[in-house]
C-alpha cells in the first residue's frame, strides 16, 4: 500500500477517522507514530499528504495537510473480460486498478462457467476491496467502474455499439488470430480490449466481435492466464501509444 | 494446464505413469477416460501427444504417441529479482516461465528482507512446482534456470562481469530513472533485466548496476507489485524486440 485512500465522506473539517485495514496497515506494516506524515489520496480526487493526530488500537486519525496532486493520467484502455475463476478476477481486478484502467465489462461467454456468477466477489464491496487494492498499490485515487454483463449477445449486440463511438475501436485477443498486437500496431487512440475466458472465445463469439468491428490478434504461441495476458496487454498496447506517430 | 508434463526419467518403453497433481487434473478437469488423447510434453525436450491406457483413483498411466513439436522460442529476456516475498515469488516464477524466461536469478538488496531467503519457498523442488505450472500453463517444456545469491555485492561485483558477454547488456527498474523503456527503446539483442524489491533499489544498488553497464529505467508514474512489473516489461521488450529493426 502506498497510499492511504480516503473516501470524500469519510472527511470533516479537514479529519479523518477510520479502524480497519488501513489503520492496520499504518500500525504494522509502516510503523507510523502520532506526529508522522503520510501520503493519502481522496477517492476520485487528488493526492497529498496528512498528519496521523492518534494512531492506536482503536484506529487512526488524521488531519489532512494539503491534497494537491493530480493521480496519474489513466490509460487509454478500457477492458471487456469474459467473467474469471473468482480468485483470478480478484487480481485482474487489482492489476487492472494498478495499470490505470478506468472501465472494466465482465461478460459472460460460451465458457464461462455459470457459477462464476454467483460468486461472493462478484458483491459491489467486494469488488471496491479489489480495485481500491490496485490504487493504493499503484497511487491512484481513479476508482474504475465495473458492469457486469451475465449474457453475451445482448451485450455485445445492443450495448456494445452504444459505447463504441467513445473508442478508436476495439481488439480481442484470440490463439487462431494470424497477427499479434505488434504485427497489427494499431493507431494510438482509446481503445477496446476484449479478453476471452479460459480456453477461449468460441468461433461465435469471435464472429459477433468482428461484426462490430474487433480487430482479433495472437499473444503469440504461448497460452497466458487471464491474470498474465491483462498485464502484458496493457503493458503493449501503452507502450504502443507512446511509441507510433499519431495518424490522422 | 494445457499439457502435461513428464520427466524422462518417468517414461519407460514410451510409457509413463503417475499418481499426483497431474493424474488429478485428468481426473477432475478434463475428465479425461481412458482412450483419450491428451498433450503431453517431455521437460526439456519435445511436446506431442500421448493415449491414456488407464486412469483411476490409483493414479494416471499414458502412452506417447508421437512427441514431435518444439517448444516455442524463449524470450530474449533473463531476468534478475530482488527476492520478493513468498507469496509474490510463487506468482512471478510461474508467470516469468510462461512468459518464456529462461534464466532467474534470486538475489539480496538492502530492501529485501533477511527472513525471506529462510523461506521453505526456496527449495529446489517448491522452485520447480512454481516453474512448472508457468510451462504447464503456456505449453512450454524448457525449466528456467534459477539461482540464488544472498549477497549482493559479491554478486553484481563477481558474477556479473562473467554474466555479461553473453548479453546485449542490462536493464534495471528504477522508479527515479528519467526515460520509461519505451524512450530508451534498446535495440533488440539478450537482455538482463533487473527488478527491485518492494520500495525500490537503494541508490549504492543503482550505481553497481550502472558500473556494469545497466541502464536505468522508469515504468512511469505508477507503483507496481513485482508480480505486475515482470510481465508489463517482459511483454514491453518482447514488443521492442519484434518492433524494431535490428541494429548493428
Amino acid at each position: 500500500m502506498n497510499l492511504i485512500l480516503l473516501r470524500p465522506e469519510e472527511i470533516r473539517d479537514q479529519e479523518a477517522s477510520f479502524n480497519d485495514h488501513r489503520a492496520e496497515h499504518l500500525r504494522a506494516v509502516l510503523k507510523s507514530r502520532p506526529g508522522d506524515t503520510i501520503r493519502v489520496g481522496i477517492i476520485n480526487g487528488l493526492i497529498g499528504a496528512a498528519l496521523i493526530l492518534q494512531l492506536d488500537q482503536t484506529g487512526a486519525r488524521l488531519r489532512l495537510a494539503s491534497c494537491r496532486t493530480a493521480p496519474p493520467p489513466p490509460t487509454a484502455v478500457d477492458l471487456i473480460l469474459a467473467l474469471p475463476r473468482p480468485l483470478i478476477l480478484k487480481r485482474v481486478l487489482a492489476q487492472a486498478a494498478a495499470l490505470g484502467v478506468k472501465r472494466i465489462m465482465l461478460i459472460n461467454a460460451n465458457r464461462v462457467e455459470k457459477s462464476f456468477f454467483r460468486s461472493s466477489q462478484l458483491g459491489p464491496e467486494q469488488i471496491e476491496t479489489h480495485l481500491r487494492q490496485g490504487l493504493e498499490q499503484a497511487v491512484d485515487t481513479r476508482l474504475p467502474q465495473v458492469s457486469i454483463h451475465p449474457r453475451f449477445r445482448p451485450f455485445v449486440e445492443d450495448e456494445l455499439p452504444r459505447l463504441l463511438p467513445d473508442y478508436q475501436g476495439g481488439l480481442v485477443a484470440h490463439p487462431e488470430a494470424p497477427q499479434t498486437i505488434g504485427e497489427i500496431n494499431p493507431a494510438p487512440g482509446r481503445r477496446l480490449l476484449a479478453v476471452g475466458p479460459e480456453g477461449g472465445w468460441v468461433d461465435f463469439e469471435i464472429e459477433r466481435f468482428q461484426t462490430q468491428g474487433f480487430i482479433p490478434f495472437s499473444l503469440g504461441p504461448r497460452i497466458l492466464r487471464v491474470d498474465t495476458a491483462v498485464p502484458v496487454l496493457l503493458a503493449q498496447l501503452e507502450l504502443l501509444a507512446g511509441l507510433t506517430p499519431p495518424s490522422g
